[in-house]
C-alpha cells in the first residue's frame, strides 16, 4: 500500500508493523499550526485502524525539538481565537460558546493519539513545552534524550486552557507536588528529573540513540499477539480512569470475545518451542 | 489594609502577592488546639479572597517543628471527644451522630486549606507528625528540611479517625506500598525518604533556607497570570478526582470565561518583549 | 486451636497474632492449578475472620520461586479453558458466556487477598512472574530479595485476560509510562527498578533475610489497635478507587463506630507511659 | 428554650418535636433578597443539630405564595450581581471569578435545606416559581394545594444559573422529557400534572389543610426512631447520588453503629405491645 | 436432571425453560430465618447457571402472605445480632466490626437474585413487606394482586439496617418523593399506588392469575435467544449504575462477543418466515 | 443561505429560528440503511452550529411510520456485519474488534442528536420501532400521535447490540420495572402507556397536528434566549450523569461565563414590559 502523506507530517514504515510519525517542520522548531494539529486525528485514525501496524514511532524531525508547541505567531493573526477583535468579545457569553466549541475540537484532535488502537512511543528531544506536552501524555511511552528541555507552559501565556496536560499529568506521575511544580511555576526540567519522577521511561544521549531505541521497544511490541496487545493498552487506560471492580468487570467482559482467538495456541506453541511466534493482523 | 490577626497564626506579607502564614505556638511545638484548627477556615477563607494575594506560604514558628500534630493532653479533658463520660457512650448510635458531627466539621477546616483558591506552599521542618501531614496533604507544594521526622500516627493512638491524610496520601504519592507501610506502622521518616517517594518536592539544610526558597516560588508563582495560576490549581485538583474525559470537558468549560481577560495580550507581550508582565488583581 | 491444613499451602503461626502462609509446591515453582487458586479464598477468609490474626506474612516454599504464575501444562489439557474443543468454540457467543463465568471467579478468587481485612505483607523471591504479579498487587506491602526477577506475561501467552495485574498495576506504582512498559513487552524487571518505581518496599539479599524482615513489620502492625489497623486498610482501599469528597465521608461515617473502643484509652495510656499497648481480640 | 428569631422567616413548634419554618414576606409573595437566601442555612442548621426537633414542615405566610421566587426588583440594583456596572465586566475572566464564587454561596446556601439532618416536608401554595422550585427539590416531601401555580423561571430571565432545580430536578421525578419541557419552555403547570409526574406526594384543597397533611406527616416520622428516620434520609440521598454497590456498601457502614441503639429494643418491644414507643433525643 | 430441593424453597419446572421458586414457610407467612435468607444465593446461583433456564418466576407459598419479612422472633434470641448479651456491645468498635461482617452476609444473599443471569418476575400477593420488598427491588419484574399490602418497615423497628430497598428503590421508581414518604413513614401501600408509581407492572385479582400473568410474561422471554436476553439484563443494570457514555462503551464490548452467535441467523430467519425461533442452551 | 441537502433527510426552515428534519425514505417505512445512519451526524451537527436554528422538530414522512428502524435487508448482505462470510469469525477475536469499531461508530451517529446544542423534538407516529426507539431517547422531547406502535426490537433479531435504547431508556422514565418489561419481551406498546410511564410528553390525533403541537414548543424554545436554552439543556443531561455536587459545580463554573450576556438585560426588560424580547443569534 502506497502510504498517505500528509502536510507537516511524514509518515514511514522502517520496518515490518512499525509506523514512524515524524513532526516535520523543522525550521519552526515543528511548532503546530491549527491546520497541524487538526491533521493529527487523520494520521492516527488511520493507522489505528491499518492492520499492517502494530506499533508506533512518534518523533520530531530536525535536531533542535520534539516540538516548541503552539505556533503563537500563526495563532494571534487578528480575528483569531487568540486575538479576537471587539467584536467577537462584545457577548461575553457568544464568545464562551466559541470557546468551548473550539476547546472540545482541539482536546478531540490530540487525545486521537491516546485512542490510537495500537501503542505509540514517544521520542522526545531539544526543545519539547507546551504543546509537546499536551502531545507526550497522550503516548505510551515516553523515550527522550539528555538535552531534552521540558515546560509546561500555560501560565507563560496567560491562559490555562487545558489541551491535554493538566488533566493527563496527574494521571501519569506519581508525585502530585512535582505535578503542581512544573504546572504552577512553568520552570523548565530536564531528563533526569523526568525520568526521576516516572515522567520518562529512559534517557539516551542522542536522537538518533533514542529513535534507536523506541524501534526497539516497538519490535518488541510487534513481535507480540496484536489480540493481546490491543487489549492491554485499552485495559490500562480503562483502570486509570475507573475503580478497582469496574476494572475487573470491564476485562473480564472485554476478554470473552479476546481470547477466542488463534493467537492464544500461536504463542503458546512458541513458548514452548522457544521460537517466535508469528501472528495475522488485526 | 491592616493585617487581620488570628490567636496562634500569624499571617504576614513578607513581599508583594505574598502572604506567610506561621501556626504560632511554639512552646508546645506548634501542636493543635480545638480553637486553633477551627481558625484554620478563617485564615485561609480570607487569603482565598484577598485579590491582593496571589501565593501562600504556611510554616511553623521556633526551631523544633512544623508541628506535632493535635495537642493529646487538651483534646482528652473529661467529657471531650476523645475522653467521653459514661453517659455520652450510653446509646452508641447517639455517640456516632455526635461523632459524624465532629469529623465532618474537624475535616472541612483541613480541607479549607485545599479550597483555598491560591496556591500554598508548605515548609516542614523538625517534628512534623499526625495533624501535620493532614495539613501538608492539602497544601500544593511541601518543602522540608533536612531534619524533618515525619510520622502518620493514627495507629499510635488507636484511632483511624480521618482527618484528611489517610484519604489524601494515596493521590499524592505515587508508591501506594509506602503509603500502606507508613499509615500501617506509624514509623517515623525522613526528609531524603520523601523526597525519594515524591512526597515533597525539595529539601533544605535550615528552616530559614527552606522558607527562603518557599518564598522563591511563591514570587513565580506570583508573577504570572493569577486568572491562568488559579485556573490550573483547580484543574489539577479536579482531575485528581475525575476520569480523563470529565477532565477535559470541565477545563473546556472554565475556560470559556477565562480566557477571555486582558492577562492573555499581557502576557504575549511580555514574552515578546522578553520582559515581567503585570497583572490586574484577582 | 488447631491450624487448618489446605492442599498446596502451608498456613502456620510463627508468633503471636501473626499468620504465615506459603504457597508449597516448590517442585513446579509454586505453579498455580485451578485447585490452588480456588483455595485462595478459602486460605485468606479464614484469617480475615480470626481474631487472633492480625498480620499476614505471604511467601513461597523453596529457594527457586515465589511462583512461577499459572501452570499452563494443567490449563491446557483438553476441554479446559485454554485448550477448547471446537464444540466449545462452536457458538462464540455462548463460549464468552462460560469464559465470563471464569474470569469472574478466577477474579473474585485472587481479590480475597486484597479483601482480607487484616495487612498481607507479600515476600517475593527469584521467579515471581504472571500470577504472581496478580497477586503481589492484592497484597498491602511487597517485600522483594535481591535477586527476584519480576515479568507481567499475559502478552506472552497471547491473551490480555486479567486476573488482577493491569486493573490494579496502575494504581500501585507513580509511572504510567512504566506500567505500560512492562505490561506491553513483557520484560523481565529485577530488584532495583522494582523499588525505584515504587512497586516494592525495600530489597533483602535473601529470602530468609526479606521474610525476617516481613515478620517484624508485621509484629510492628500487630502490636498496634486492631480497630485502627484494620480501619486504615480499609480506608486506603477506599481512596484508591473513590474522591476525596466521598473518600473524607466515608471515613467519617465508618469511624463513628470505631472511635468508640477502649482501644483508645489503651494507646493513649501507652503513649503517656512509653509502654508496648496490649488490645483485645477483633 | 425560646425559640431563635430569624429575619423573614418564622420558625415555631407547632408540636413536641416539630418545627414549622414560614417564609415571612407575604407583602411581597415571599420573594427572597440576598438576605433572605443567606439566612437559609442558619435557620437549618440549627434546626439540623437541635435535638428536639425530628420534622420540620416548610410553608409560605400568606394565602397568595409559598413564594415568587427570587426578588429581581432587590436583586437588580445597579453594581449588583444581576446590573454590574461596565467597569465590573471589563475583564470577563475577573467578573466569571465573581460569578462563581456567589454562584457556589448561593448553592450552599439552598443546599442547607437538604443537608438538615431532619426530614423537611414542603407546602406549596398558590405561586411558587423560580426559587421556588430550587427550594422544594431540596425538601424531602411537597405536599400542595390545588390552586399551586408552578414554574421553572431561568429562560426566562435569560439566565440558566441555576441554583438548585437543574441539578436535583431530574432525579426528583421519572420523566425525563417532563423535565426537558418545563425547564426549556418555563412553561406553568399546576398540582394534578405535578402529581402525575410524581413532582408532589398530595394534593389538598387550601393551604390549611396542607399544612394540616403536612404537620400529620411530620408527626408519623417524629414518633419513629430519630437514629432510623435520620439514617434512612441519609441513606436514599446517598443512593440517588451512587451505584447500587457503593450504596450498599455505604449503609453497611453507616449501621454499624446506628444499630448500636436502645431504640431497637424500644421499637420491637412497642411493636410486640402494639404501642407507641418513646425514643430519646438526637 | 433430578431437580434439587432446599430448605422452605420449592423449585419446580411447570414449563420448559421456566423455573418457578416458590418461598413455602406459609405457616409463619413466608417470614425469613436466618438459615432462609443464607439459601436464597444457593437457590439463584444454581438456577444462574442451568442452561435449562431461561426465565424464572419468584412467588410466596400460601393464600395470605408473599413474605411477612424478617421472622423476627426468630432473629431476636438472646446472644443474636439483633439482641446481642452486654459482653457482645462492650466494645462498639468490635461490635461494629461484627455488625459489618453480617450486614455484607446479608446484603450478599439478597442480591444474589439480582445478580441472576436470568430475568426473574416476582409475584406479590398479601403481605408483602419487609424484606419482601428489600427481594422484590432485585427482581427484574414486579406483578401484584389487588389485596396486596405493601409496607417498607425499617422504621418500625427502629433500625435503618438496609438489606437491600434503600439502596435500590431510589433506582426504581420515578418518583423521589414517594421513596421517601414510603421510607420515612413505613406507611401500607397498595396495588393501585404502586401501579400509578411505577413499582409494579401490573395488577391481577388473585394469587392465581398473577402467577398466570407471570408464567406468560416469562414464556415470552423464554422464547427469545437466551444471548440476547441475558446481556439486556446484564445492560441495563450497568445502565442504571453508570453514565451513558460509559453504559455504550460498556454494550459495545460486550457484543462483540454476543453477536457472534447462531440465535441471530436464527431469529432473522424466524422473522421473515413468521415462525418461532428454537435457541440452543445458554 | 441556500438549504443543505441530504440522501433521504430532509431539512426545511418552516419559521425563524426552527429547522425540520424529516426522515424521507416512506416507500421503506423510513427504515434506516447505513448510509442513513452515517448521514444523521452531518445533518444534527450542522444544525448544532448554526446561529440561525434554535429549536429542531424530528420526524418522519408519510403516514405509515416514524421510522420501521434499521432496514434488516439491507443490514444483512452476504459479507457484511450481520451476516459474515466464515472467514470473517474465523478468528473471533479479530471479528470481535470489527464488532466494536462498528458499533462505536453506529453509536456515535446516533448519539449526534443528543450532542446537538439545540433541543430536538421527536414526532413519532404509526409504526416506530426498534431504531426509531433508539432515535428518540436522544431526543429532549416526544410528541407521538394516538396510532403510535412502539417496540423495543433487540430480542426480536437476536442480538442486544446496543446502539442507544438500553442504555438511555432506564434513565428517560422512571419505572425500572417497565424498562424491563418492554426491552426484555419486545411487546409492542400504545401512545397511553408510553404517556403514563413519561417516555412521551403528549399524543395528538394526528401526525398533522402533533407535527404542528412541536412547532408550537419549538416555537416557545426559540423565543427564549438562546444561551439560557443551550445551557439548560447541557445541565440537565449533564445531571443525569452526574451526583449532585458535581451537578452543582458545573453549572456555576458554566454560568460564570454564561451570565455575562447582553441576554440579561434583554429579557429582564421584556418581563417589565410584558413585551417578547429580541435575542442575538448563537
Amino acid at each position: 500500500m502506497a502510504a498517505k502523506t500528509y502536510n507537516n507530517f511524514t509518515v514511514s514504515r522502517p520496518q515490518e508493523w512499525i509506523a514512524h510519525v515524524e513532526i516535520n517542520r523543522p525550521e519552526k522548531l515543528n511548532a503546530f499550526t491549527e491546520e497541524m494539529w487538526t491533521t493529527l486525528p487523520t494520521v492516527f485514525d488511520d493507522l489505528s485502524e491499518d492492520p499492517t501496524v502494530r506499533a508506533i514511532v512518534f518523533s520530531g524531525a530536525g535536531e533542535k525539538a520534539f516540538s516548541a508547541g503552539l505556533d503563537l505567531a500563526a495563532a494571534s493573526v487578528p480575528g483569531s481565537f487568540f486575538n479576537p477583535e471587539p467584536e467577537d468579545v462584545a457577548d461575553a457569553a457568544r464568545f464562551a460558546a466559541r470557546v468551548r466549541r473550539f476547546a472540545y475540537k482541539f482536546q478531540d484532535c490530540v487525545s486521537s493519539i491516546e485512542r490510537c488502537e495500537k501503542p505509540v512511543i514517544c521520542v522526545l528531544h531539544g526543545v519539547s513545552i507546551g504543546m509537546a506536552i499536551d502531545i507526550s501524555v497522550c503516548a505510551d511511552l515516553r523515550i527522550c534524550t539528555s538535552d531534552v528541555s521540558f515546560s509546561v507552559k500555560e501560565v507563560d501565556v496567560g491562559i490555562a486552557s487545558d489541551v491535554s496536560t493538566l488533566t493527563r499529568l496527574p494521571k501519569v506521575v506519581g508525585s502530585y507536588a512535582w505535578v503542581k511544580d512544573v504546572c504552577l511555576t512553568a520552570r523548565t526540567f530536564g531528563a533526569e528529573e523526568a525520568l526521576r519522577v516516572g515522567f520518562v521511561n529512559s534517557i539516551f544521549p542522542s536522537k538518533a540513540t533514542a529513535v534507536q531505541e523506541a524501534m526497539r521497544v516497538a519490535g518488541v511490541m510487534a513481535s507480540k499477539s496484536p489480540v493481546a496487545i490491543q487489549a492491554i493498552k485499552e485495559f490500562l487506560d480503562w483502570s486509570r480512569d475507573h475503580d478497582v471492580a469496574t476494572g475487573l468487570k470491564y476485562t473480564a467482559v472485554y476478554n470473552a470475545a479476546a481470547v477466542n482467538t488463534k493467537d492464544v495456541p500461536t504463542a503458546m506453541a512458541a513458548l514452548r518451542a522457544r521460537k517466535v511466534p508469528r501472528f495475522e493482523k488485526l
